[in-house]
């Protein structure tokens, strides 16, 4: 609740916005950035910001450190990796590694990076093709037109080449983003999760904050550390308090532009639905945790995740249950319809936008649990069903041309999906038909028993007895079989006996037929009308507004700063010390024996994490900070609880990014990691 | 989803009402009755109907049916003792239970009956004693008087004489209800789970079913079986599609009469909260009870508890997330108040009300979590907690005078808690330390790790070890133990060294600081002020309308009769056959052994289950539904799924009680159970 009231007085008058907005970097802010910091950025600045920065294409953000292709990122960015390249006898989550050289440096089986290098608008092709266009046909010309620019921009170079069409300022403008793509990752140094996620789940977006949440990976191509020309140098001094600092990350998601009846259907749907379900599975995923460690092993990734999105969506849902928020977007949805209607062009072209889209509200509703549950994948939580899905209509799919199959498998996309599919990593039998088995029952719970889909699924087993056949007899953990599949095609899918890829080719009618009910009636009535009323946004504004989050770069400038909370000033940083006093030696609040080895080596007075009013969401972590000479001064990895709102709004006064100090990272890899020849590497430039 | 549209849909202008209404005996809507049904309940008929009817004391409806003290209720409402009973040999739950003769009637610790009596109103005194006070002043005086009053109510029978103070139309009347008590209950017949809740979580709250919710008590007297001159006789063919049937029972709690702030409340605050604490305890015990047959037996009471209030709870969410529900309270609530400003006498009096009581909600709003956690218990969920509760106390509480004590430990309520802490039943200390860690998990997350009581609780322990200290070391398993520290009062309390009264001690101050903040800002505001508009609402309806539910004797009226889901016709009723049809032989949808052994001797025709258009809500499981000869026709064990939204409010349309044919409860007994005397018993009229 104190959540809760914190937003209740968010929105007073006159309030500093100073340091909201996540920019592309085409368009900064910069007479904003002069007026308030006296600092504008050079082109040479921007140019070299973007080649430094890097994305983790599963959803996080990293940063070249070195000339040789060594990746900074954080710790629960990197601890798929991880986790992929433990065993039940070599846990490196919870003992950490660092390759001595270069030879120990450990292949990370699914990380892709992508570094950008190119943005090219589209706007005025994305929108030709669908001109006129509604429902279906919307949709399919939107793929089409998908398809082609990315392919065309592609070219020849899949393996290096990566390009995504962006849609920013919901449908506003298209860029397409031309990224460098790296697919040879490896694991270079990672400390103990005890050091690296400090406090848990119960410090988690909280600060004060003691954690080391790093990870440094490093890039290959051909075999060999990448040549990097520009990357970060590091600052071992960091930032003072008050100085400008600056985010250059990957934001994944906002919706601070969304229609009042998008967000209705937020609160009182997507959120409320998905925290009970994650509340479920979280339970599951503890007691199953506390059966062995073995199994607290292999449930530690999801419930890792579980956790993390149930506090980042708890905090959505406070923020949008706020009166004063919900007023404040109304106020904002009803000035915007007001100068719209002023004028008749305008108000005959985009007047109907916003209760189209609420309809389009309505209709999702009624279909939000089928949708999630068939097509969504909701209702088989298991990778063998991923795989399944993917090899199934991965070979009906390539079978058609580019423009005419699902978007996610157009010749652009197949590399993520090869990646996945031919990955070394582990499977655990036991604990998929732990999560198979209770996606099952949710999706009976939630459809009904007598469903005739649930029925089809189910007939007479129990969704322990069904999770029990498929995984006892599968072969899908074998990624020689999902190879053997993928390349065989269609005929080699029609021809296989095991028991997920029959389901799935029986499944897939169904899903399908529901996803394009969902794509007809939700999907592309939302994305046609939020064109119109970008329209009418920029008519309003012009484009000196920010565009929602898209998992696409990003600069946020601002501050180091601390808030007031209450009574009480929280200051900007903490030290080493503070993480030994915090130390009770019961987890989440024990620091490993490597620490406590070290103990004497360390500097206990050096900053450890810090807070800044830079406006950053999730897909943020692993952000470099830098500083105006473009050096690194931290690692963000956080939001304090009042950040989650950020999806929303932004509010200077109490919205804070979290970051690992610069100093305390070459502090802790020297002094308790003996990482001395990787500090030499960060160090030299 | 469904469920959403349909609640949209509710409310169309001159919908009928029919049936609507949970009716206090002494107030029934004689002349409507008359009306539209052409009867008219002579006083005769209201006093068998109020004598035949009983409590259990721990949220069921129940009713005698024989002259040997013979009760009928559910199988669920009377799990608890089958539990209890039930050892890790011998699992009555799971193979059900028939004595072969008195001697074998198995006596259940905790289950308490009450036969209403009496109905005293005591409007005047109560006002009397609170009139002019505010906040702990009010509170204490209403302390007062409630204890005066029901002490002297129940006077020196305290073993066989129960006497409530009842408060209806929130304030609006007091009543003073006394009671016949019967605490030695036992078990005389219960056919095993996989018949009474054919189906389980996925069919509950839903129809057509197939379920014997049955269990046959007997109330015992001195030893020997209650003479019963008040009972309800069986009809062996039931009512038809149609017939006026009654439904007299305890419904637990409605909030019809809520205002549109309290609703808001319970949308935004209290069902979400509520609901994904629920998840994950659910998503724990799933999981634990997976671990082995006899952690599914000590875990199979709580998890059946939570998946009912899940499913009860979700329901409600979604019948306040109906923009229409909403819209239509808030219009009544308008239309008061605007009743209440034409006179202004009135509107100096009771105007103020409304936000007194919105303001009362933001300081809930603000508490809620200290308050829950801490007062309610929800950070300690463990019964060894509970003991330690009652125990410190209690102590404390009866050293004082009656009159000054927290109401709970009122002389009136002591016969009760000493029912508890006195029982027999068995504890599992393993499955404790699941629900206790849990539970002081949940609570450092929600106030936070470095809340001042989070830290006195946990010091440096996890809520594991926390949890496995307290459990391994106490002695409060054991009743004598209890018994021996409630007699001995305080000084005994005050000598223990038991971990938990130790802890319970130390934290006791916090929880009753909190517990009178709560008192003072939101529990004497609202009660105050609800009572001024029940004072708007009689001056503008009269006392035509009927109170919300109480968890105290209502009668209502209704018929048998299906309703129209979409396109499709629901009938009203269902066959023995029928269960056969739908048995996959998979839980929870398979028929015990008993029933396949029976099945060619069973009347596959004979009608099963049925609804009817009754209004009812929780605590009505174990009514009886009669007809107009007062003969019973039915045994009410559930509502649709429509009749979630009851809570707030009826609709004839689509609200649907579902009960157990009495046919049907004869064929089985006779035909599956093999219990002819005890059929012979309840024909013998």
């Amino acid at each position: 609740m104190r959540i809760h009231w914190l937003f209740a007085a968010l929105l007073v008058p006159g309030m500093s916005m100073a340091a909201e907005g996540m920019w592309t970097l085409d368009n900064l802010p910069k007479a904003k950035m002069q007026a308030e910091y006296g600092f504008t950025p050079s082109d040479a600045w921007i140019k070299r910001t973007m080649l430094g920065s890097a994305r983790i294409a599963g959803g996080c953000s990293a940063s070249f450190v070195s000339k040789d292709g060594l990746v900074m990122t954080n710790h629960h960015c990197a601890s798929e990796c991880l986790d992929q390249m433990s065993t039940a006898k070599k846990n490196l989550i919870k003992d950490g590694f660092l390759a001595k050289n270069r030879e120990q440096e450990l292949s990370c089986p699914e990380i892709e990076l992508n570094r950008l290098e190119q943005i090219t608008d589209v706007t005025a092709e994305v929108k030709n093709a669908t001109a006129g266009l509604d429902g279906a046909a919307f949709k399919s010309a939107q793929n089409a037109i998908k398809a082609k620019l990315t392919s065309a921009c592609v070219g020849k170079d899949k393996e290096t080449v990566r390009c995504d069409l962006v849609d920013l300022y919901h449908g506003g403008q298209y860029q397409v983003y031309k990224y460098h793509r790296f697919q040879d990752t490896r694991l270079v140094w990672a400390p103990e999760k005890a050091a690296a996620f400090f406090g848990g789940d119960p410090d988690n977006f909280n600060f004060p904050r003691y954690d080391l949440d790093i990870t440094m990976l490093r890039a290959y191509e051909d075999g060999k550390p990448a040549k990097i020309d520009n990357y970060f140098p590091f600052s071992k001094n960091g930032a003072e308090d008050g100085e400008m600092v600056f985010v250059t990350g990957q934001p994944g998601s906002t919706q601070r532009q969304l229609t009042v009846s998008q967000l209705t259907t937020m609160r009182d749907l997507t959120l409320v639905n998905t925290l009970i379900r994650l509340s479920e599975l979280r339970g599951v995923l503890e007691q199953y945790s506390k059966s062995s460690p073995e199994a607290a092993r292999n449930a530690g990734q999801m419930l890792f995740g579980v956790e993390n999105g149930y506090k980042a969506l708890r905090g959505r849902l406070s923020a949008l249950q706020d009166p004063v928020l919900m007023q404040q977007k109304q106020d904002d949805e009803t000035a915007l319809r007001k100068f719209v209607a002023q004028t008749p062009a305008l108000q005959a072209k985009v007047g109907g936008a916003w209760d189209a889209i609420a309809a389009s509200q309505q209709a999702y509703r009624e279909m939000e649990a089928p949708y999630g549950m068939i097509e969504g994948g909701r209702g088989f939580s298991s990778k063998y069903f991923s795989y399944a899905r993917d090899l199934v209509r991965g070979a009906e799919e390539r079978a058609k041309p580019d423009g005419e199959r699902l978007p996610e498998y157009a010749d652009a996309k197949l590399p993520e999906v090869e990646q996945e599919l031919f990955s070394t990593a582990p499977i655990y039998p036991d604990f998929e038909k732990v999560t198979l088995s209770l996606s099952l029952t949710k999706m009976r719970e939630m459809l009904g028993t007598d469903d005739a889909f649930v029925k089809q699924v189910l007939g007479k087993q129990s969704p322990d007895q069904l999770s029990a056949a498929l995984i006892d007899n599968t072969k899908l953990g074998d990624p020689a079989v999902r190879k053997a599949l993928w390349q065989g095609g269609k005929q080699a899918i029609l021809k296989s006996d095991d028991p997920f890829i029959k389901m799935e080719l029986a499944l897939d009618p169904a899903a399908r037929a529901i996803r394009s009910r969902y794509e007809k009636e939700v999907d592309s009535v939302q994305q046609k009308n939020s064109e119109l009323i970008a329209q009418a946004r920029f008519a309003q504004q012009g484009t000196s507004a920010y565009p929602d989050a898209t998992f696409t770069l990003r600069l946020s400038y601002g501050e180091v700063k601390g808030w007031k909370e209450g009574d009480k000033q929280i200051p900007p940083f903490t030290t080493i010390g503070g993480a030994f006093a915090r130390d009770t030696g019961a987890d989440p609040f024990a620091l490993p024996a490597s620490w406590h080895a070290a103990k004497n080596k360390l500097n206990l007075a050096q900053r450890y994490n810090l807070v800044s009013t830079n406006d950053i969401i999730g897909g943020n972590s692993g952000s470099p900070m830098i500083n105006r000479n473009g050096e690194i001064v931290g690692l963000i990895f956080d939001g304090n609880i009042h950040s989650l709102g950020g999806a929303f709004w932004y509010d200077s006064r109490f919205n804070r990014s979290v970051a690992v100090h610069s100093g305390a990272i070459l502090e802790t890899l020297k002094n308790v990691y003996g990482g001395d020849a990787l500090a030499k590497e960060i160090l030299a430039h």
